[in-house]
Protein backbone atom coordinates (compact mmCIF):
# COMPACT_ATOMS: atom_id res chain seq x y z
CA UNK A 1 0.00 0.00 0.00
CA UNK A 2 1.75 3.25 -1.53
CA UNK A 3 0.57 6.02 1.24
CA UNK A 4 0.26 9.87 0.06
CA UNK A 5 0.52 13.20 2.00
CA UNK A 6 -0.28 16.44 0.97
CA UNK A 7 0.60 18.81 3.74
CA UNK A 8 3.73 18.09 5.55
CA UNK A 9 3.56 19.88 8.77
CA UNK A 10 2.75 18.14 12.59
CA UNK A 11 0.07 15.53 11.60
CA UNK A 12 1.12 15.03 8.40
CA UNK A 13 5.21 14.96 9.16
CA UNK A 14 4.19 12.62 11.75
CA UNK A 15 2.01 10.33 10.19
CA UNK A 16 4.86 9.62 7.34
CA UNK A 17 7.38 9.00 10.06
CA UNK A 18 4.97 6.40 11.83
CA UNK A 19 4.35 4.57 8.28
CA UNK A 20 7.53 4.77 6.74
CA UNK A 21 9.03 3.32 10.04
CA UNK A 22 6.03 0.44 9.39
CA UNK A 23 7.19 -0.63 5.83
CA UNK A 24 5.01 1.90 3.86
CA UNK A 25 6.46 3.87 0.71
CA UNK A 26 5.39 7.34 1.95
CA UNK A 27 5.01 10.13 -1.15
CA UNK A 28 4.50 13.81 0.00
CA UNK A 29 3.55 16.79 -1.43
CA UNK A 30 3.68 20.42 0.01
CA UNK A 31 3.91 23.84 -1.90
CA UNK A 32 6.81 24.92 0.02
CA UNK A 33 9.60 22.94 -2.00
CA UNK A 34 12.32 23.33 1.15
CA UNK A 35 9.66 21.79 3.32
CA UNK A 36 9.55 18.67 0.46
CA UNK A 37 13.66 18.56 0.68
CA UNK A 38 13.77 18.76 4.60
CA UNK A 39 11.25 16.17 4.82
CA UNK A 40 13.07 13.63 2.73
CA UNK A 41 16.13 14.48 4.98
CA UNK A 42 14.76 13.80 8.10
CA UNK A 43 12.92 10.10 6.61
CA UNK A 44 9.11 11.76 7.22
CA UNK A 45 8.92 10.41 3.38
CA UNK A 46 10.63 8.51 0.53
CA UNK A 47 10.05 11.43 -1.37
CA UNK A 48 8.13 14.66 -2.08
CA UNK A 49 7.55 17.46 -4.20
CA UNK A 50 4.70 20.31 -5.02
CA UNK A 51 3.28 19.10 -7.67
CA UNK A 52 -0.33 17.00 -6.31
CA UNK A 53 0.72 14.53 -9.94
CA UNK A 54 3.19 12.87 -7.75
CA UNK A 55 0.43 11.09 -5.93
CA UNK A 56 -1.03 9.43 -9.30
CA UNK A 57 0.39 6.27 -8.05
CA UNK A 58 -0.72 6.15 -4.54
CA UNK A 59 -3.36 3.80 -2.76
CA UNK A 60 -4.36 6.18 -0.03
CA UNK A 61 -4.03 9.61 0.54
CA UNK A 62 -3.98 11.69 4.12
CA UNK A 63 -4.82 15.52 3.32
CA UNK A 64 -2.98 17.14 6.28
CA UNK A 65 -3.82 20.85 5.57
CA UNK A 66 -5.31 23.48 7.44
CA UNK A 67 -9.34 22.49 7.50
CA UNK A 68 -9.57 25.46 4.90
CA UNK A 69 -7.51 24.15 2.39
CA UNK A 70 -8.64 20.32 2.58
CA UNK A 71 -11.44 20.89 -0.07
CA UNK A 72 -9.37 22.93 -2.29
CA UNK A 73 -6.82 20.64 -1.87
CA UNK A 74 -9.37 17.61 -3.12
CA UNK A 75 -10.65 19.52 -5.82
CA UNK A 76 -7.23 20.12 -7.64
CA UNK A 77 -6.12 16.23 -6.56
CA UNK A 78 -8.88 14.14 -7.95
CA UNK A 79 -8.01 14.96 -11.98
CA UNK A 80 -4.59 13.19 -11.54
CA UNK A 81 -5.74 10.24 -10.09
CA UNK A 82 -7.19 6.57 -10.71
CA UNK A 83 -10.76 6.04 -9.08
CA UNK A 84 -9.75 3.26 -6.53
CA UNK A 85 -7.06 5.83 -4.52
CA UNK A 86 -8.49 6.16 -1.02
CA UNK A 87 -8.66 9.42 0.40
CA UNK A 88 -8.92 10.45 3.59
CA UNK A 89 -8.27 13.96 5.97
CA UNK A 90 -7.04 15.10 9.09
CA UNK A 91 -9.38 18.16 10.06
CA UNK A 92 -10.84 18.87 13.58
CA UNK A 93 -14.37 19.13 12.10
CA UNK A 94 -15.76 16.97 10.33
CA UNK A 95 -19.69 17.49 8.92
CA UNK A 96 -18.57 20.29 6.75
CA UNK A 97 -15.62 18.63 4.79
CA UNK A 98 -17.74 15.07 4.57
CA UNK A 99 -20.55 16.84 2.82
CA UNK A 100 -18.43 18.99 0.70
CA UNK A 101 -15.88 16.81 -0.48
CA UNK A 102 -19.15 13.61 -1.31
CA UNK A 103 -19.84 15.00 -5.17
CA UNK A 104 -16.30 14.93 -5.59
CA UNK A 105 -14.66 11.73 -4.83
CA UNK A 106 -16.50 8.71 -3.49
CA UNK A 107 -13.62 6.83 -2.09
CA UNK A 108 -13.54 9.32 0.49
CA UNK A 109 -13.66 9.07 4.56
CA UNK A 110 -13.04 11.78 6.67
CA UNK A 111 -10.22 11.42 9.82
CA UNK A 112 -9.77 13.18 12.54
CA UNK A 113 -6.77 11.72 14.83
CA UNK A 114 -6.81 13.28 18.25
CA UNK A 115 -3.06 13.90 18.81
CA UNK A 116 -1.39 17.15 18.39
CA UNK A 117 0.93 19.04 20.25
CA UNK A 118 1.20 23.46 21.10
CA UNK A 119 3.95 23.61 18.31
CA UNK A 120 2.97 22.72 14.35
CA UNK A 121 4.86 22.69 11.40
CA UNK A 122 7.49 19.48 9.86
CA UNK A 123 9.58 20.74 13.12
CA UNK A 124 6.92 19.33 15.68
CA UNK A 125 6.15 16.14 14.09
CA UNK A 126 7.52 13.19 15.71
CA UNK A 127 7.37 9.41 16.03
CA UNK A 128 4.94 7.45 17.76
CA UNK A 129 2.24 10.41 17.96
CA UNK A 130 -0.84 8.79 17.48
CA UNK A 131 0.20 5.51 19.49
CA UNK A 132 -2.78 4.98 21.78
CA UNK A 133 -4.37 8.08 21.09
CA UNK A 134 -8.37 8.06 19.66
CA UNK A 135 -8.27 8.20 15.55
CA UNK A 136 -11.73 8.86 14.55
CA UNK A 137 -13.51 7.75 11.17
CA UNK A 138 -16.49 9.56 9.89
CA UNK A 139 -17.80 7.19 7.08
CA UNK A 140 -21.65 7.98 6.16
CA UNK A 141 -23.88 5.50 4.42
CA UNK A 142 -22.73 5.90 0.90
CA UNK A 143 -18.98 5.63 2.11
CA UNK A 144 -17.47 2.11 0.26
CA UNK A 145 -16.90 -0.53 3.33
CA UNK A 146 -13.73 -1.40 1.73
CA UNK A 147 -12.56 2.37 1.66
CA UNK A 148 -13.21 2.43 5.62
CA UNK A 149 -11.06 -0.71 5.59
CA UNK A 150 -7.78 0.99 3.41
CA UNK A 151 -7.69 3.76 5.96
CA UNK A 152 -8.10 1.60 8.98
CA UNK A 153 -4.92 -0.45 8.09
CA UNK A 154 -2.91 2.69 8.21
CA UNK A 155 -4.59 3.90 11.60
CA UNK A 156 -3.70 0.41 13.23
CA UNK A 157 -0.30 0.46 12.01
CA UNK A 158 -0.08 4.19 13.66
CA UNK A 159 -1.09 2.16 17.04
CA UNK A 160 -4.33 4.88 17.38
CA UNK A 161 -7.72 3.78 19.14
CA UNK A 162 -10.24 3.38 16.54
CA UNK A 163 -13.24 4.56 16.53
CA UNK A 164 -16.05 5.28 13.99
CA UNK A 165 -19.31 7.87 13.87
CA UNK A 166 -20.88 9.63 11.80
CA UNK A 167 -19.72 12.79 10.85
CA UNK A 168 -22.43 14.81 12.96
CA UNK A 169 -21.73 12.93 16.70
CA UNK A 170 -17.71 13.57 15.69
CA UNK A 171 -18.64 17.74 15.47
CA UNK A 172 -20.90 17.31 18.61
CA UNK A 173 -18.60 15.39 20.79
CA UNK A 174 -15.72 17.75 19.57
CA UNK A 175 -17.52 20.71 20.45
CA UNK A 176 -18.00 19.60 23.94
CA UNK A 177 -14.01 19.05 24.62
CA UNK A 178 -12.17 20.21 22.08
CA UNK A 179 -14.31 23.43 20.76
CA UNK A 180 -16.25 24.85 23.70
CA UNK A 181 -12.74 24.79 26.38
CA UNK A 182 -11.30 26.86 23.36
CA UNK A 183 -13.57 29.80 24.02
CA UNK A 184 -13.93 29.44 27.82
CA UNK A 185 -10.74 29.55 28.04
CA UNK A 186 -9.99 32.48 26.25
CA UNK A 187 -13.12 34.31 27.53
CA UNK A 188 -11.26 33.77 30.53
CA UNK A 189 -8.20 35.94 29.55
CA UNK A 190 -10.50 38.66 28.01
CA UNK A 191 -11.91 39.19 31.30
CA UNK A 192 -8.89 39.39 33.15
CA UNK A 193 -7.86 41.93 30.78
CA UNK A 194 -10.71 44.19 31.92
CA UNK A 195 -9.15 45.16 34.47
CA UNK A 196 -9.37 48.74 34.67
CA UNK A 197 -7.13 48.96 37.90
CA UNK A 198 -3.74 48.79 36.50
CA UNK A 199 -2.10 47.95 40.36
CA UNK A 200 -4.74 45.19 40.52
CA UNK A 201 -3.71 44.01 36.92
CA UNK A 202 0.11 43.82 37.62
CA UNK A 203 -0.75 41.58 40.55
CA UNK A 204 -2.93 39.49 39.26
CA UNK A 205 0.28 38.65 36.66
CA UNK A 206 2.21 38.76 39.48
CA UNK A 207 0.29 35.77 41.22
CA UNK A 208 -1.16 33.77 38.22
CA UNK A 209 0.47 30.49 38.54
CA UNK A 210 -0.48 26.61 37.48
CA UNK A 211 -4.15 27.09 37.80
CA UNK A 212 -4.38 29.76 35.57
CA UNK A 213 -1.51 28.16 32.97
CA UNK A 214 -3.69 25.36 32.75
CA UNK A 215 -7.11 26.80 32.49
CA UNK A 216 -5.94 29.46 29.85
CA UNK A 217 -3.84 27.52 27.64
CA UNK A 218 -5.67 26.94 24.56
CA UNK A 219 -7.29 30.07 25.55
CA UNK A 220 -3.90 31.27 24.17
CA UNK A 221 -3.54 29.01 21.30
CA UNK A 222 -3.69 29.58 17.34
CA UNK A 223 -6.02 32.19 16.25
CA UNK A 224 -6.96 30.58 13.34
CA UNK A 225 -7.40 27.21 14.64
CA UNK A 226 -9.80 28.64 16.91
CA UNK A 227 -11.56 30.63 14.30
CA UNK A 228 -11.66 27.21 12.06
CA UNK A 229 -13.39 25.48 14.67
CA UNK A 230 -16.23 28.68 15.37
CA UNK A 231 -16.75 28.90 11.42
CA UNK A 232 -16.46 24.79 10.40
CA UNK A 233 -18.38 23.91 13.58
CA UNK A 234 -20.32 26.53 14.23
CA UNK A 235 -23.84 24.97 15.26
CA UNK A 236 -22.81 22.58 17.27
CA UNK A 237 -20.03 25.11 18.94
CA UNK A 238 -23.33 27.34 19.70
CA UNK A 239 -25.17 25.09 20.72
CA UNK A 240 -22.44 23.93 23.58
CA UNK A 241 -22.12 27.50 24.39
CA UNK A 242 -25.34 28.05 25.34
CA UNK A 243 -25.75 25.18 27.55
CA UNK A 244 -21.88 26.24 29.04
CA UNK A 245 -23.72 29.61 29.71
CA UNK A 246 -26.54 28.50 31.33
CA UNK A 247 -24.69 26.65 33.90
CA UNK A 248 -22.43 29.84 34.49
CA UNK A 249 -25.68 31.72 35.29
CA UNK A 250 -26.50 29.08 37.31
CA UNK A 251 -22.91 29.06 39.03
CA UNK A 252 -23.29 33.02 39.48
CA UNK A 253 -26.68 32.63 40.91
CA UNK A 254 -25.37 30.36 43.32
CA UNK A 255 -22.40 32.60 44.72
CA UNK A 256 -24.90 35.64 44.48
CA UNK A 257 -27.66 34.07 46.95
CA UNK A 258 -24.78 32.20 48.97
CA UNK A 259 -26.47 29.28 48.33
CA UNK A 260 -23.03 27.21 49.28
CA UNK A 261 -24.92 23.46 49.19
CA UNK A 262 -26.04 23.83 46.10
CA UNK A 263 -22.58 25.26 45.00
CA UNK A 264 -20.34 22.68 46.79
CA UNK A 265 -22.52 19.80 45.23
CA UNK A 266 -21.69 20.83 41.73
CA UNK A 267 -18.31 21.16 42.75
CA UNK A 268 -18.40 17.70 43.94
CA UNK A 269 -20.05 16.52 40.74
CA UNK A 270 -17.72 17.99 38.97
CA UNK A 271 -14.93 16.44 40.92
CA UNK A 272 -16.33 12.90 40.54
CA UNK A 273 -17.34 13.61 36.38
CA UNK A 274 -13.63 14.56 35.43
CA UNK A 275 -11.81 11.19 35.66
CA UNK A 276 -14.53 9.87 32.97
CA UNK A 277 -13.53 12.12 30.54
CA UNK A 278 -9.43 11.45 31.31
CA UNK A 279 -9.44 7.59 31.36
CA UNK B 1 14.10 33.11 65.62
CA UNK B 2 11.13 30.35 66.87
CA UNK B 3 8.63 29.11 64.43
CA UNK B 4 5.31 27.99 65.75
CA UNK B 5 3.11 26.05 63.13
CA UNK B 6 -0.98 25.41 63.08
CA UNK B 7 -1.94 23.01 61.21
CA UNK B 8 0.57 20.21 59.66
CA UNK B 9 -0.55 19.64 56.37
CA UNK B 10 0.60 20.21 52.66
CA UNK B 11 1.78 24.53 53.65
CA UNK B 12 2.10 24.07 57.27
CA UNK B 13 4.63 20.79 56.54
CA UNK B 14 6.55 22.30 53.83
CA UNK B 15 7.11 25.67 55.75
CA UNK B 16 8.15 23.38 58.12
CA UNK B 17 10.81 21.43 56.16
CA UNK B 18 12.36 24.62 54.93
CA UNK B 19 12.63 26.41 58.00
CA UNK B 20 14.14 23.71 60.42
CA UNK B 21 16.62 23.47 57.24
CA UNK B 22 17.91 26.73 57.49
CA UNK B 23 18.15 26.40 60.78
CA UNK B 24 15.07 27.67 62.76
CA UNK B 25 13.55 26.01 65.47
CA UNK B 26 9.84 25.18 64.66
CA UNK B 27 7.19 23.60 67.07
CA UNK B 28 3.90 22.26 65.20
CA UNK B 29 0.33 21.82 66.62
CA UNK B 30 -2.00 19.35 64.77
CA UNK B 31 -5.36 18.36 66.39
CA UNK B 32 -4.17 14.68 65.30
CA UNK B 33 -1.88 13.11 67.23
CA UNK B 34 -0.86 10.81 64.87
CA UNK B 35 -0.19 13.69 62.36
CA UNK B 36 2.16 15.25 65.74
CA UNK B 37 4.55 12.03 65.47
CA UNK B 38 4.50 11.80 61.80
CA UNK B 39 5.76 16.02 61.63
CA UNK B 40 8.19 15.42 64.18
CA UNK B 41 9.97 11.45 62.45
CA UNK B 42 9.45 13.34 58.86
CA UNK B 43 11.81 16.22 60.46
CA UNK B 44 8.94 18.97 59.26
CA UNK B 45 9.28 20.13 63.30
CA UNK B 46 11.40 20.07 65.96
CA UNK B 47 8.52 18.53 68.51
CA UNK B 48 4.82 18.99 68.15
CA UNK B 49 1.21 18.59 69.70
CA UNK B 50 -1.85 19.00 69.91
CA UNK B 51 -2.28 21.82 73.12
CA UNK B 52 -1.77 25.47 71.06
CA UNK B 53 -0.08 26.23 74.68
CA UNK B 54 3.11 24.52 72.87
CA UNK B 55 3.21 28.00 70.83
CA UNK B 56 3.97 30.04 73.91
CA UNK B 57 7.62 30.75 73.85
CA UNK B 58 7.73 31.35 69.76
CA UNK B 59 8.25 34.59 67.98
CA UNK B 60 6.49 33.79 64.72
CA UNK B 61 3.49 31.65 64.20
CA UNK B 62 1.86 30.69 61.18
CA UNK B 63 -1.61 29.69 61.39
CA UNK B 64 -1.77 27.00 58.09
CA UNK B 65 -5.86 25.26 58.69
CA UNK B 66 -8.33 25.88 56.75
CA UNK B 67 -9.56 29.20 55.96
CA UNK B 68 -12.60 28.34 57.62
CA UNK B 69 -10.77 27.52 60.87
CA UNK B 70 -7.82 30.41 60.75
CA UNK B 71 -10.13 33.35 63.10
CA UNK B 72 -11.26 30.12 65.79
CA UNK B 73 -7.83 28.99 65.98
CA UNK B 74 -6.40 32.67 66.51
CA UNK B 75 -9.19 33.29 68.78
CA UNK B 76 -7.94 29.88 70.91
CA UNK B 77 -4.61 30.82 70.85
CA UNK B 78 -3.84 34.71 72.04
CA UNK B 79 -4.19 33.68 75.50
CA UNK B 80 -0.95 31.62 75.58
CA UNK B 81 0.97 34.14 73.62
CA UNK B 82 3.02 37.08 74.71
CA UNK B 83 2.35 40.34 73.49
CA UNK B 84 5.23 40.69 71.06
CA UNK B 85 4.18 37.10 69.09
CA UNK B 86 3.85 37.67 65.21
CA UNK B 87 1.11 35.65 63.40
CA UNK B 88 0.61 34.99 60.07
CA UNK B 89 -1.89 32.84 58.67
CA UNK B 90 -1.16 31.34 54.72
CA UNK B 91 -5.04 31.37 53.49
CA UNK B 92 -6.16 32.06 50.21
CA UNK B 93 -8.21 34.72 50.90
CA UNK B 94 -7.53 37.92 52.77
CA UNK B 95 -10.14 40.90 53.72
CA UNK B 96 -12.25 38.82 55.52
CA UNK B 97 -9.22 36.71 57.52
CA UNK B 98 -7.64 40.23 58.15
CA UNK B 99 -10.70 42.14 59.31
CA UNK B 100 -11.39 39.14 61.79
CA UNK B 101 -8.45 39.06 63.17
CA UNK B 102 -7.42 42.76 63.44
CA UNK B 103 -9.56 43.34 66.92
CA UNK B 104 -8.00 39.79 68.23
CA UNK B 105 -4.01 40.74 67.78
CA UNK B 106 -1.91 43.45 66.98
CA UNK B 107 1.21 41.88 65.92
CA UNK B 108 -0.94 39.89 62.71
CA UNK B 109 -0.72 40.93 59.27
CA UNK B 110 -2.22 38.31 56.17
CA UNK B 111 -0.04 36.11 54.16
CA UNK B 112 -0.72 34.15 51.29
CA UNK B 113 2.44 31.95 49.46
CA UNK B 114 0.87 31.50 45.87
CA UNK B 115 2.16 27.43 45.67
CA UNK B 116 0.76 24.25 45.94
CA UNK B 117 0.00 21.10 44.95
CA UNK B 118 -3.17 18.57 43.62
CA UNK B 119 -2.45 16.40 46.69
CA UNK B 120 -2.72 17.91 50.33
CA UNK B 121 -2.09 16.87 53.80
CA UNK B 122 1.12 15.97 55.19
CA UNK B 123 2.05 13.30 52.96
CA UNK B 124 2.49 16.32 50.17
CA UNK B 125 4.39 18.80 52.25
CA UNK B 126 7.70 18.72 50.36
CA UNK B 127 11.12 21.30 50.34
CA UNK B 128 11.59 23.83 48.38
CA UNK B 129 7.98 24.36 47.47
CA UNK B 130 8.13 27.99 47.78
CA UNK B 131 11.10 28.88 46.40
CA UNK B 132 10.99 31.37 43.14
CA UNK B 133 6.89 31.59 44.10
CA UNK B 134 4.70 34.87 44.82
CA UNK B 135 4.75 34.73 48.53
CA UNK B 136 1.88 37.88 49.32
CA UNK B 137 1.60 39.69 52.57
CA UNK B 138 -1.50 42.48 53.22
CA UNK B 139 -0.70 44.80 56.06
CA UNK B 140 -3.05 47.44 56.77
CA UNK B 141 -2.40 50.97 57.82
CA UNK B 142 -2.31 49.78 61.33
CA UNK B 143 0.12 46.84 61.60
CA UNK B 144 2.84 47.81 62.80
CA UNK B 145 6.39 47.91 60.34
CA UNK B 146 8.30 45.08 62.77
CA UNK B 147 5.40 42.43 62.56
CA UNK B 148 5.32 42.86 58.77
CA UNK B 149 9.60 42.26 59.08
CA UNK B 150 9.23 39.41 61.52
CA UNK B 151 7.25 37.62 58.65
CA UNK B 152 9.41 38.85 55.94
CA UNK B 153 12.87 37.06 57.14
CA UNK B 154 10.72 33.98 57.57
CA UNK B 155 10.05 34.82 53.46
CA UNK B 156 13.25 35.32 52.17
CA UNK B 157 14.75 31.74 54.03
CA UNK B 158 11.73 29.88 52.31
CA UNK B 159 13.42 32.15 48.93
CA UNK B 160 9.53 33.00 47.95
CA UNK B 161 9.20 36.11 45.98
CA UNK B 162 8.41 39.04 48.44
CA UNK B 163 4.96 41.13 47.39
CA UNK B 164 3.26 43.20 49.65
CA UNK B 165 -0.88 44.93 48.50
CA UNK B 166 -4.04 45.76 50.62
CA UNK B 167 -6.00 42.70 51.46
CA UNK B 168 -8.96 43.81 49.19
CA UNK B 169 -6.00 44.52 46.02
CA UNK B 170 -5.24 40.81 46.65
CA UNK B 171 -8.57 39.20 46.74
CA UNK B 172 -9.25 41.50 43.71
CA UNK B 173 -5.95 39.73 41.83
CA UNK B 174 -6.79 36.41 42.95
CA UNK B 175 -10.60 36.76 41.54
CA UNK B 176 -9.14 36.82 38.52
CA UNK B 177 -6.34 34.30 38.17
CA UNK B 178 -7.47 31.73 41.01
CA UNK B 179 -11.04 31.81 41.86
CA UNK B 180 -12.79 33.14 38.28
CA UNK B 181 -10.68 29.57 36.88
CA UNK B 182 -12.00 27.21 39.11
CA UNK B 183 -15.57 28.69 38.34
CA UNK B 184 -14.90 28.80 34.50
CA UNK B 185 -13.67 25.35 34.53
CA UNK B 186 -16.31 23.69 36.55
CA UNK B 187 -19.32 25.13 34.38
CA UNK B 188 -17.04 23.13 31.59
CA UNK B 189 -17.31 19.94 32.71
CA UNK B 190 -21.19 20.89 34.12
CA UNK B 191 -22.12 21.77 30.69
CA UNK B 192 -20.56 18.40 29.23
CA UNK B 193 -22.73 16.70 31.51
CA UNK B 194 -25.84 18.27 30.28
CA UNK B 195 -24.98 16.34 26.69
CA UNK B 196 -28.74 14.27 26.96
CA UNK B 197 -27.74 11.80 23.70
CA UNK B 198 -25.48 8.95 25.69
CA UNK B 199 -23.73 7.91 22.41
CA UNK B 200 -22.79 11.71 22.12
CA UNK B 201 -21.69 11.90 26.07
CA UNK B 202 -19.76 8.25 25.15
CA UNK B 203 -17.71 10.01 22.38
CA UNK B 204 -16.84 13.38 24.03
CA UNK B 205 -15.49 11.17 27.26
CA UNK B 206 -13.48 8.67 24.44
CA UNK B 207 -12.37 12.14 22.84
CA UNK B 208 -11.16 14.55 25.53
CA UNK B 209 -7.60 15.00 25.43
CA UNK B 210 -4.99 17.50 26.96
CA UNK B 211 -6.98 20.74 25.96
CA UNK B 212 -9.54 19.08 28.09
CA UNK B 213 -7.70 18.00 30.79
CA UNK B 214 -5.75 21.38 31.18
CA UNK B 215 -8.91 23.19 30.89
CA UNK B 216 -11.02 21.08 33.05
CA UNK B 217 -7.98 20.77 36.02
CA UNK B 218 -9.22 23.17 38.52
CA UNK B 219 -13.03 23.02 38.11
CA UNK B 220 -12.12 18.84 39.14
CA UNK B 221 -10.12 20.09 42.40
CA UNK B 222 -11.61 20.04 45.97
CA UNK B 223 -15.14 20.83 46.56
CA UNK B 224 -14.09 22.39 49.57
CA UNK B 225 -10.98 24.44 48.75
CA UNK B 226 -13.53 26.10 45.79
CA UNK B 227 -16.67 26.75 48.04
CA UNK B 228 -14.21 28.50 50.67
CA UNK B 229 -13.30 30.52 47.73
CA UNK B 230 -16.62 31.74 46.71
CA UNK B 231 -17.76 32.32 50.23
CA UNK B 232 -14.94 34.09 51.64
CA UNK B 233 -13.74 36.29 48.42
CA UNK B 234 -17.67 36.83 47.38
CA UNK B 235 -18.15 39.99 46.02
CA UNK B 236 -14.98 40.26 44.33
CA UNK B 237 -15.44 37.07 42.82
CA UNK B 238 -19.09 38.27 42.08
CA UNK B 239 -16.94 40.60 40.12
CA UNK B 240 -15.31 38.55 37.77
CA UNK B 241 -17.84 36.19 37.03
CA UNK B 242 -20.26 39.17 35.92
CA UNK B 243 -16.78 40.75 33.40
CA UNK B 244 -16.59 36.82 32.04
CA UNK B 245 -20.03 36.56 31.50
CA UNK B 246 -20.39 39.57 29.47
CA UNK B 247 -16.96 38.30 27.06
CA UNK B 248 -18.55 34.63 26.98
CA UNK B 249 -22.06 36.53 25.85
CA UNK B 250 -19.60 38.73 23.30
CA UNK B 251 -18.17 35.89 21.56
CA UNK B 252 -21.14 33.79 21.61
CA UNK B 253 -22.22 36.75 19.15
CA UNK B 254 -19.61 37.16 17.43
CA UNK B 255 -19.70 33.70 16.54
CA UNK B 256 -23.78 33.34 16.13
CA UNK B 257 -22.95 36.60 13.67
CA UNK B 258 -19.79 34.91 11.76
CA UNK B 259 -18.33 38.03 12.83
CA UNK B 260 -14.99 36.15 12.21
CA UNK B 261 -12.36 38.92 12.11
CA UNK B 262 -13.87 40.31 15.34
CA UNK B 263 -13.04 36.38 17.02
CA UNK B 264 -9.70 36.36 15.23
CA UNK B 265 -8.67 39.80 16.92
CA UNK B 266 -10.29 38.09 20.35
CA UNK B 267 -8.02 35.09 19.96
CA UNK B 268 -5.10 36.98 18.78
CA UNK B 269 -5.15 38.95 21.89
CA UNK B 270 -5.61 36.61 24.24
CA UNK B 271 -2.45 34.81 22.45
CA UNK B 272 -0.55 38.01 22.55
CA UNK B 273 -1.85 38.58 26.22
CA UNK B 274 -1.54 35.35 28.15
CA UNK B 275 2.12 35.30 28.68
CA UNK B 276 2.43 38.24 30.64
CA UNK B 277 0.57 36.36 33.35
CA UNK B 278 2.76 33.43 32.90
CA UNK B 279 6.15 35.21 33.20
Amino acid sequence: MKIGIVGLGLIGGSIGLDLRAKGFPVVGVSRQAHICQEAVRRGVVDSAGIDLKLLATTDLIFICTPIGAIVPTVKQLVSHLTIDTVLTDVGSVKTAVVEAIAPLWQNFVGGHPMAGRAESGLDAAEPNMFAGKAYILTPTDATPRATIEVVQRAIFALEAKYYQCRPEDHDSAVAWISHLPVFSSASLISACLQETDPKILALAEAFASSGFRDTSRVGGGSPELGMMMAQYNQVALLRSLSVYRSQLDQVIAEIEQANWTALEQRLQQTQVARPQFLS
